[in-house]
This record gives C-alpha cells, sequence and structure tokens, in this order.
C-alpha cells in the first residue's frame, strides 16, 4: 500500500481522514478533487505535498485537455493547486517543478512527478541513517525513548517517512525502547495516522495528550524528540505542526535533542527568518467541534493555527538527505549554503 | 445556579461532565455516588473538592445512622472519600477538618462545611483582587490578553473562582480585552467549561488547542497568563492539569508573567518539591477514544497523566487569600512560613 501513487491514468491518494479505522482512497481526477483532498487533509505532509503538487500538474494537463481549456485555464488551474495551502513550501516547489516543462508534453512531467516521488523515498532513508547515527552518537544510548508530533511517516511522505522514518531505523537497528507519540490536536495526526503506522511496524508506543508531552520530557522519560517541518527559514526557524513548539521548549530546558527532520525542497533560502513564514489559520471548527459533534459552547470561537515556528535556538540539529546541519553549534542553512 | 449545594438534607453537584450542554444535577445520597462523582470528575477542581470533602463527611455521618455503620466502617468510608483523588490535597483537607470534629455531632459537621464553602469564595474574591492589581501594575496596561488553562471559575470552585476570578476581576474593572482558552485535553475542561462560563460572564474569548499556547505567547499574543493549582509544595513547585507546564515554559521565554492563584490550603508545606508529588495516572481510554468513539487503532496504549509539576523557577507569583508571594524574586510558601 502507499498514501501516493499513479495507478495506470491518474491519481491516488490514500484517504488519510479515514485513517484508522478505514483503508479509503480518492481517485483523483479533477483539479477540484485534489484541491479538496489537500484542503482537507486527506493528502498531508510537507513531502507528500511535493508529489502531490507534480502529479497534480498532470491532472490538471489531463483535465485541460478532456475539457478543451485554453492555456490561461491551465494556469489558472495549476496556480490553484500551487496555493492551495499557504505554509506548504513543498506543495508549491513539486507544481513549479513540474510546471516549468509542461511544454515537453504530459508525459515528461509524469516522468518527473515520479522522480520526485522516487527521490523522495530514497532522500528519506539517507536521512534516517543520519539522524539515526546522530542520535546513538550523541546520547550515547543503546535503547531510545523518543517523543514525536504529528505524522511524519509513510503517508506524511511518498515512502518511509522522515522524522517517522528515523524511528524505523532506529527500530530496524534495535535501538527502539519506546515512542511517545503526541496525539497532535486538532486533528489527532499522532494518535490516527502516527500510531497507527507505529502498529503496523510493530513498533512499541504509547499516545499522549500534546499537554503531556512537557513534563515527560523534563522528567527525563524521552531521549530524544522528533519531529518534521512544513518549512525551514535560512536560519534555521522551522513551522511545523502546532504544538511543535512546546515540544522543542520542553527539550531545551531538559537539555535533550530536538532534532527537525525534512528534505532540502522543505529548505526555503528566500524566507530569512520565522518571522516571515505566513501562518495558515484554519476553521475554527476543527476546535470546537469533534466528528461533528459540538464539544463548545454555540455562543464561543475559536483560534486554530495551524502551523507555528520554532526559533532556531531551540532546535539542537536539522537533518536532511545531505546530511546534518548542526543548528546548537550555529550551523544553518544559509551557513552552509555560502560556506561561511 | 451553584455548581456545590447543600440541599435541605444533601449534596447537590452540577454535573460537570455534562456541561455546556446539558444543565444535570447530581443528589448525593450515598458516599459511593460522590466517589463516582469524584472520580468521573463530575465534580473538580481544587477548592471545590475541598468542601466536597467537608460535605462528604456529612453524607459519610448520614449514611451510617440510615444503615447503622459501626464507628470503623464510618471511619473506612470517610478515608474513602479523603483519598478519593490521590493529588488532590484539598479534597483530603475538607474530609480531615470535618473529619476532626465528629464527636461534635452531624450539625456542627454540616456548619463546618458550609464555613469551609463560605470561606472560599470570600477567598477567591481576595485573591483576585490582589492578583489584579499585581498584574495591573506589573504590566501597566490597561486592556489585557490573558490566557489560562484548564478551568478554575465557579464550577471548580464553590463560588467566583480563582484565576477565572482574576478574569472575572479585571473583567469587572473593564481590563480584559480577550482570553485565550486552552481546550485542555483530554478532558476539555477549558472548551468546555470555561468557555461557558465565560459565555455566562459575557467575556470576549477564543478557545485553542493546547499546542497552541506556546506559539500563541511567544508572538506576544498573550499579556498574563494564569492558571489554578491541584498542589503547591513548600519551594513554590506546583501541580496542576496536565498542559499547564507547556504555558510555564513559553511564559518563561517569552517573559511574560506566569501566576499561579489559589487558595492557602492548596499549599503543602510538609511536601517540600514538586519531587514529592505523585502523578495520578488516569485510565487511557481519555486519550485513545472520543466521547465513546475509538480515535486512535485498538492495538494502541495511551499514557494519561492528569496533572504536571511546574518547577518554581517558571512561576512569576503564586497569589492567595493573603496575598502575592513572589516566586520569581526568591519568595517561596516556605520562606514566608517561617519569615525567612
Amino acid at each position: 500500500m502507499r498514501a501516493i501513487e499513479w495507478v495506470e491514468d491518474h491519481l491516488r491518494l490514500l484517504d488519510q481522514t479515514k485513517i484508522p479505522h478505514k483503508i479509503e482512497f480518492i481517485e483523483v481526477l479533477k483539479v477540484e478533487q485534489l484541491i479538496d483532498a489537500i484542503v482537507s487533509l486527506a493528502v498531508r505532509g510537507a513531502p507528500a505535498l511535493g508529489a502531490t503538487g507534480a502529479y497534480g500538474v498532470v491532472t490538471a494537463m489531463d483535465q485541460a485537455k478532456q475539457e478543451n481549456w485554453d492555456e490561461k485555464e491551465l494556469e489558472k488551474q495549476i496556480l490553484r493547486i500551487r496555493n492551495a495551502r499557504p505554509t506548504a513550501v513543498n506543495l508549491a516547489w513539486g507544481a513549479d517543478q513540474a510546471h516549468k516543462i509542461i511544454s515537453k508534453g504530459r508525459d515528461e512531467v509524469l516522468k518527473l512527478a515520479h522522480k520526485i516521488a522516487q527521490e523522495d523515498e530514497d532522500g528519506n532513508k539517507k536521512m534516517g541513517k543520519f539522524a539515526a547515527d546522530w542520535i546513538l552518537n550523541k546520547t550515547g544510548k543503546n535503547k531510545l525513548n523518543i517523543l514525536t508530533h504529528c505524522n511524519t511517516g509513510m503517508l506524511a511522505t511518498t515512502e518511509w517517512g522522515t522524522a517517522f522514518g528515523v524511528i524505523r531505523e532506529l527500530h530496524n537497528r534495535g535501538n527502539v525502547e519506546l515512542v511517545y507519540a503526541d496525539e497532535t490536536r486538532p486533528l489527532l495526526q499522532g494518535s490516527r495516522l502516527t500510531a497507527w503506522e507505529l502498529v503496523q511496524n510493530k513498533i512499541p508506543h504509547l499516545v499522549l495528550a500534546d499537554g503531556a508531552s512537557s513534563s515527560t520530557i523534563l522528567r527525563k522519560k524521552v531521549d530524544v524528540a522528533l519531529i518534521g517541518a512544513d518549512r525551514i527559514a535560512a536560519n534555521g526557524d522551522t513551522a511545523n505542526k502546532i504544538g511543535s513548539l512546546s515540544v522543542a521548549l520542553a527539550c531545551y530546558e531538559a537539555n535533550i535533542p530536538f532534532l527537525v527532520i525534512a528534505p532540502e525542497s522543505t529548505i526555503d533560502l528566500n524566507c530569512l527568518s520565522g518571522e516571515e513564514i505566513e501562518i495558515e489559520l484554519r476553521d475554527d471548527s476543527e476546535i470546537l467541534n469533534f466528528n461533528g459533534q459540538r464539544v463548545a459552547p454555540i455562543e464561543s470561537r475559536g483560534y486554530n493555527p495551524a502551523f507555528d515556528v520554532t526559533p532556531a535556538k531551540y532546535i539542537s540539529a536539522i537533518v536532511t538527505q545531505l546530511g546534518v546541519i548542526e543548528v546548537s553549534k550555529g550551523e544553518t542553512p544559509a551557513k552552509r549554503k555560502t560556506g561561511k
């Protein structure tokens, strides 16, 4: 099973809003369906959205042909895909890569999308090895208790996972004692998706409320915390799922490594710091309701930022497929680029 | 409406598990019903549990008479009430106060319970004034954005509220711009109870995921954070609802005041530091299910500590009915006691 797959003539997405209770797929035949899937988080996770962006251009090209769109309409629809989630730099990146070679024809664009998906998988496996080596060396421990936030596994990538890929790598090496999975409110990607992937991989785990992670970390029950990223600024500031910052602050106080694991495409050198990152505000019904049932009083409103920004100060290291950026030693994506 | 009230011959509790959708009362005629109410969190909040503990002794004495318990059985049942929630020092305190004067007869015990409830209300109003003065002076602001965690209002006390009482006091003075109410997973006391009380008091508010509070604080959208307490150690370390520590760490990093508002009965000078505080682990179904519906995979288990301990280092001040203990200036409950 793959969460993102091109099947014969169309893109097929595993509907992540149904996991862990149902395995259902969305057959994407139109741009509208793809945008719905992105906005409803049926497909999610920065790297998965990179491939989705590229495949989406093929979907748009196929629909253009069927419905006789002019070039302007095609451009407009590709732009809609590109901007469906403002914080997801990978989505825009994937769409842009594909958009650039449209003139080469639909089959070449599809080939590129496949290449992006394959490179993502290969990259994830590389960053998993880099991070596992770094963690074992840094902690000096053979059996690790690991805390993670949100979902960064097969469901969030095209295959293997970023932060979750590190857990798989460590598990394969026999170095995982226990994984603490934050439930990750409001959409519960931790209790629904990460827990499901932990079960699939037979990795011992406990699900906890996001508010419980700080004390679990301060009480030294955790050896390392691992998160993915939606966007990494040139100075190392990292936007990721709301609640990531709490984990970082607790690790900082407890002097426990806090690692960001993400592909190079997540790094946005044009974004100088976290202050430039726009925070997506999602519908407050995600906070006020649960499974369609109202929890809060009818008169109440909610505040629902989808992401937070963890300042580089609180990050031990950023690990990509190219290696480890030791942020706590003053390294940054920008400095690495310029060699300073 | 009162959340805790002695009606004619028995204790009546507002069932907080039904708020905000239904107003239902539990008529407590037996010890068993009271213990169920305490364990299910139908009655909750440290100060409310103080009065509940005292009233509960009357319930036990009445039941003893009806069912011809011997002295040993009565002692056993009072002890069950006293220990129904291990972290709730106020529950034990209230039960102990009443237990001490059992020999004076049932009516004297009831009078004492009423006195405890009245003193709680009076004390809450006093701490509200102390804290409001301190906050306005400290921040120098006229319109405050306030973040609070869990529920500390009328529902958690006998009347008025602790941290929530400060919000009411500031609101009455015209000093509240907006209240951010953490939803407070897993039992959602924030989105269910605090939001309901904010609606009742017509105070502008937004409900947010617990994981969103850190970034809301670091982005300087909050002027002060207020919490209650379940137990305060001699050195100022404070046990409170899980997730409080995250708020404290964010305030510490953002240099924003973090205040604990609680009655004197919450201070336990026999407990030297937070390390001695036993953390209640609640059933993991609270994490894995929602409204009886399974969220996580069947194979997953949860980790569900009910409380966390915020070290005194991260607390600006503790405010009781006797005044302000300036923890960030090195004051502690223990030093105040000994005058050192």
